[in-house]
């Protein structure tokens, strides 16, 4: 499918659709802290200008946190609709002193913008609409129905995105959706994300004595709680470090011999990576790569523990009680809930004798996998190689982003993970930035993305 | 042998006898607490008081703490020696609200005596200072050579006493110890405790990643210190809560079938004893009674284990670092330096691939067993025999006194424990008491004892 005008107005306009992403990272949109709260109002009104200049239908519905920004524009109801998320709050610009130059002051040094948001999210999310604004100042309307949703909670846990899809569930359909909220493999290879590890919180307490005892004088006739626990907790895995709990892997599915190719061929510097998290060697479960066990297995993986005496010098007690906090990384097809449960059978049938337990668990988020044989990937990557010059490669994240998660729940679709930024932006960080050749090129794939997802496309 | 005179002027002076404790009693040696610097010494010249009254030869040392009384009475160099230690020094009196009358201030109610120290130890320790009186001030002498040893850091790590043994090896030089600092077995069953165990402590970390680490990025990738950690430390113990380090039981000296019928034949409250703790049930290695396991058998137990996030909710971390702290309860005749060394061995065999470690050990303190054969065991027996009315039982105790270390290291001699009070007397606690019976019936044991311990009791 041709471009040349849209890609022409980008061209000539870019300046203008820089200047655009300046002006929404001067705005002070930091979730975490209450001092910002009018900052937020006043970036999702931005946004909402944004969408408005274009014609969208607008909307910002807030049940009492930052707004959500919802805005549509559906030319045609027999096209294809695809539903775009990001997110215009950003990180907590602290410590301050290490930044080169204010945080909410962007500067652009070395073909890069630094600003806190630069690249997550409002650098990314911006691309899908200044491609949206190439596509209506250029050829009159946007090729395919367009839902975008901009929330201002993202760094600070979604607390009201799941029940707005949930009340919206119909005005939300739609046929794929789209977040450029993660980063291409490295410099020079873009990327699409097509699957991430789901997660879910456990901890649990094992229970001795009502109060600690001396042990001198008790120890040896009671349970130690402390004891019982690392003793349970050290079968969790197997030497190898493979977890231990009974039916964990039943419903993994494993990597097929392209995905293992695919991920082989990709360039992973060991030393680096060991420098980068200052462990003495690598480990993990037998039979699999860095980045297969980082992106494609799952773990259970004791976040704390703590029990009886921490403070200097030895106490001489029997404690009592301790506790674990756990959480479990899930990788397709395991299921959040079902595991849940193992998990607590696993604590209930080896709680030793003489103590007795509680488990809490917290709601989980199940894994993501995206169907790479689909057209909406075909078309992504068609996109992404129009853009990058070269074609995408496939990977996987092991983190989790839950809003994927309840996009498949109760829209019934998948999402397009298309990260334009880098690994290396310092996301979170002092001196967060975006580079501006990948700004551009994101919103030249967006476009194109736009373009070939339109009824006219000629793809099937 | 016979003690007539004595045991008159004790029945005839008891009420100054008493009235001496309650003098005594009324001094806030406190030692935990600076604001009673003063008062400590006043607790030590009314000690050496006590002494010089007598006869004694009195020195009062101190390197900076509390002073050490150090008192001799030798009437004739060929004649047996004992050496009495105790302590004047008692724990703080708080909480001050549960006393029904205050510590400081004693009161006789119902045949007890309540105060702070009134059985730990100035009760007990001054029921030989009495006895030494009844015989000076009934015969002209005491009957043996006299040395007692009466320090003030008793209840705040003994810093001094050590030191004072080292430096006063030979002027200390004695035949025999005697300490009344623990209890009968119960009221009517008195005691003497012929084994302690002994103590080490060691501190472990296991180390990961330089910092901890997002979950989702790294997880799976790198090794987990908890995880690690709580992996090797649930192998302290076999299922039965047997201690599997290797090697620790290899010197256990398996009790006699003469002990284990001793033991069996005391009276023992199960339920009483889980109401006290609060466990839900009897836990321990198997094969041994209760008492056998806090008396005679050795222990491993992790007194304290942190490590990772240990605040509310979850955290998604893979954490650096691990620490467990462990002491090990030893019995005869385990020895704690071999068994420090066998610990540090057992991780440092067992630390998981892609972690380092730390292991740090505390002095610790060998177990001790007294030749329940011996003479000086055969005097105390009958004289508390003669006191009490019953021949005493024999027993252990699961803490440790380390001056009985100390005392056998430097000066070669064993120590009879010769409890007068009661494990109910509320020791370290509100309301603490010593029953005046048990005053009367010490200090005729005391009596008893230098009688039948001089050379012309008659004893072989």
């Amino acid at each position: 499918m041709r471009l040349e005008k849209q890609l022409a107005y980008l061209d000539t306009h870019f300046d203008l659709f820089l200047n655009d992403l300046t002006q929404l990272l001067r705005i002070k949109t930091v979730s975490a802290q209450p001092v910002h709260a009018a900052d937020m109002v006043a970036g999702a009104n931005w946004v909402a200008d944004q969408f408005r200049s274009l014609g969208f239908l607008v909307e910002l519905s807030s049940s009492g946190g930052p707004p959500i920004v919802f805005a549509q524009k559906l030319p045609n109801p027999a096209w294809p609709t695809v539903l775009v998320y990001g997110h215009y709050d950003v990180q907590p610009p602290e410590p301050l002193e290490l930044w080169h130059s204010p945080p909410f002051d962007p500067e652009i040094r070395d073909g890069k913008i630094y600003a806190r948001g630069a690249t997550d999210d409002k650098g990314q999310m911006l691309t899908h609409i200044k491609a949206a604004e190439a596509w209506i100042r250029s050829t009159g309307d946007v090729p395919v129905n367009l839902k975008f949703v901009i929330e201002g909670e993202e760094e600070v846990g979604s607390r009201q995105i799941t029940d707005f899809f949930r009340n919206r569930q119909s005005d939300l359909a739609c046929d794929v959706a789209v977040i450029s909220d993660t980063s291409q493999y490295a410099i020079g290879i873009p990327a699409i994300t097509y699957g991430l590890r789901g997660i879910f919180a456990a901890e649990v307490t094992f229970f001795g004595p009502s109060h600690d005892l001396h042990s001198g004088i008790y120890g040896g006739a009671v349970a130690n709680p402390v004891t019982g626990l690392a003793r349970v907790l050290g079968q969790l895995h197997d030497a190898s470090g493979r977890v231990a709990v009974p039916g964990f892997y039943d419903r993994v599915r494993e990597l097929t011999v392209a995905e293992r190719a695919e991920f082989g061929s990709l360039p992973f510097d060991e030393q680096a990576f060991l420098d980068d998290v200052g462990s003495i060697s690598l480990f993990g479960e037998a039979g699999f790569s860095t980045l297969e066990r980082k992106w494609a297995r799952p773990t259970c993986e004791i976040n704390g523990l703590f029990g009886g005496y921490t403070g200097p010098g030895p106490k001489t007690i029997v404690p009592a009680q301790a506790t674990a906090k756990i959480t479990c990384r899930l990788v397709p097809d395991q299921n959040s809930g079902e595991l849940t449960a193992a998990l607590q059978a696993f604590f209930e049938e080896r709680l030793p004798p003489g103590l007795r337990m509680e488990f809490r668990a917290d709601h989980g988020c199940d894994p993501m996998l995206t169907d790479t044989e689909s057209p909406y990937m075909e078309a992504a990557s068609q996109a992404i190689e129009r853009a990058f010059g070269r074609r995408p490669v496939l990977i996987r994240e092991g983190g989790s982003i839950p809003v994927v998660a309840t996009i498949k729940e109760l829209l019934g679709v998948d999402t397009l993970l298309l990260g334009w930024g880098q690994n290396t932006d310092n996301l979170h960080s002092p001196n967060e930035h975006f580079r501006v050749d990948d700004y551009r090129r994101g919103i030249a794939a967006s476009i194109a993305l736009m373009g070939l997802l339109s009824p006219d496309s000629g793809m099937k």
